[in-house]
């Protein structure tokens, strides 16, 4: 069995190796750019993690582990757009260094080469994986309509926002690791409770997501602190704030939920922060979070394959769930 | 064997039964909007031409044909954004209808969904369509990223002007013929000698496009004419005027370039339109497109079946290079 390390490692190696330095320059260059920031390569580490819980030979799963890697970082150019943001990963967003067409243009190509890859999939498994594999990317997608669209509206049910996050995140774990799955050899029970397995740990991580952006500690997380509080997002501990706050409690979220005034973000945060202590939403999400990793932990469980090949897995679940950053 | 008629009048049944109506309706009722506009659906019909030409089954390659369909009305939607086009085909563009993010991210979508009637076609030929679809839409992204370099570039060559069209237009039909013709079990030299058919009667019907922008008739032709004079377009027409024009032409030309004022729309493209016709570039033009016509008409002569099954292709050629809209 190949270690996380060692496959995070493979991974980057063959990412680097990939060229990019193709005519137009203009077009090709911003997708070297993007895939050289870095990231945790999660996605293409599940594929082939997966892989090897059922063969010894990942590199049959490399180019599709690939595609997905390609896939998830040509979402976030174009989401980088949507959302105007101009920083990811500590570097200028494509459409902040370049212009908006470019990153359009380039997001699209990087969308191409992302089936690229995956029409390199082994034969035998070519056309299921293609088909699930564009059905993530559409649901993908969906996920990223409903963020927007709940960002201007009033209310959000807790269960809405379960189901975008498992549609923006949890959907792509469940795809990379069904895929490789598939690729090593697995039946189709053990692939399908790695799919369940990565839609359980996928909700776990963005809960631990939300968490992180109001109480984790800045100097590791890599982003601002409090970011959800200061654009009102609807995260599961908000949408439960709004249910449970009452009287004084209830006016004052909605009086910060009004404020955008740029001087009292400090006060915002610390405010809002206090509220949610108060009324028990951090303990809410914890739990959420908890109750899915715990659903994770027993899809593993019966993936029938020896407990030593499910080691890997098990410690990047846990690394995922216990991390500070 | 189906007329062009019969074909595109099923192309277009198939087009309506495609189901959009799905949740959320922010993504998917753009992309039903953009399809019910209509256009010529020449690309799906070379697909479907070329596979009745070995074939009697054309409905074998319809979801391939529909794949390619959607593809090109996706490269719209996104081109239009990049364009600021706020009009297409008589009808607000989905940018304009709706809002940036929404073109970019239904244009997303689409594109998936290109590849997902892509995944359908029959199996033997899967493999290669695929890749012949994805050489060709990452082809056409260049094309477009040429052409929009070319916009702010001093000097632009005839032959780099023909590969941008060749990229951004003619490798898609080529890419119809081609993939149609496989599927209808086509050799690989016929296959290969419809691919380069569509190549050169992409390249004669872009030109011809380009010279109805100038002397088409504006009542049939659905755009204004003179678009491309009032926009400075480095179209073949003008990089050959900027070549040949001397002494009080080429400064009238040069003049006529740096007028922007709105209020001398009609005298710039009444202007440079007679520049055009002094230079004799008007001819150059309609004879490099009589140049691919031929060429065209010669690989199409070659393709190893009767006479008669080559009958429609030739008919429609004929009628996209004699159209005056």
């Amino acid at each position: 069995m190949k270690t996380f390390n060692e496959i995070t490692q493979l991974i980057s190696t063959e990412i680097d190796q990939i060229n990019w330095s193709k005519e137009p320059r203009g077009l090709y260059e911003p997708i070297g750019y993007v895939l050289s920031m870095g990231g945790k390569r999660i996605r293409p580490a599940l594929t082939l993690m997966a892989c090897n819980m059922f063969s010894d030979n990942v590199h049959q799963a490399l180019n599709s582990a690939l595609g997905l890697e390609i896939f998830h970082n040509f979402t976030l150019l174009h989401d980088d757009i949507m959302d105007r943001a101009d920083v990811r990963r500590g570097q200028p967003t494509v459409h902040k260094k370049w212009d908006d067409n470019t990153a359009i243009l380039s997001g699209d190509v990087m969308q191409i080469a992302s089936y690229q890859f995956i029409a390199q999939t082994p034969t035998e498994q070519l056309k299921r994986t293609l088909d699930l594999f564009s059905i993530t990317a559409a649901e993908i997608c969906e996920g990223q309509q409903y963020d927007v669209e709940f960002e201007s509206r009033d209310r959000v049910e807790a269960d809405e926002y379960l189901e975008m996050i498992r549609l923006k995140t949890a959907v792509l774990l469940g795809a990379a690791l069904q895929i490789g799955a598939w690729i090593g050899g697995a039946g189709e029970e053990d692939a399908q409770l790695l799919y369940d397995y990565g839609i359980n740990i996928g909700l776990a991580f963005q809960l631990k997501d939300d968490l992180l952006d109001v109480y984790g500690n800045e100097a590791t997380f890599g982003k601002k602190i409090g970011g959800d509080i200061l654009c009102n997002k609807k995260t599961y501990m908000l949408i439960h704030a709004l249910e449970l706050a009452n009287g004084n409690d209830a006016d004052e979220l909605q009086k910060w939920i009004r404020t955008s005034d740029e001087k009292l973000s400090n006060q915002k945060i610390q405010a809002v922060t206090s509220l949610f202590n108060k009324l028990g939403v951090k303990r809410l999400c914890e739990e959420k979070m908890q109750h899915f990793y715990a659903k994770a932990v027993a899809n593993l469980e019966k993936v029938s394959i020896l407990e030593n090949n499910k080691q890997e897995l098990r410690k990047l679940g846990e690394k995922l769930m216990f991390r500070n950053d």
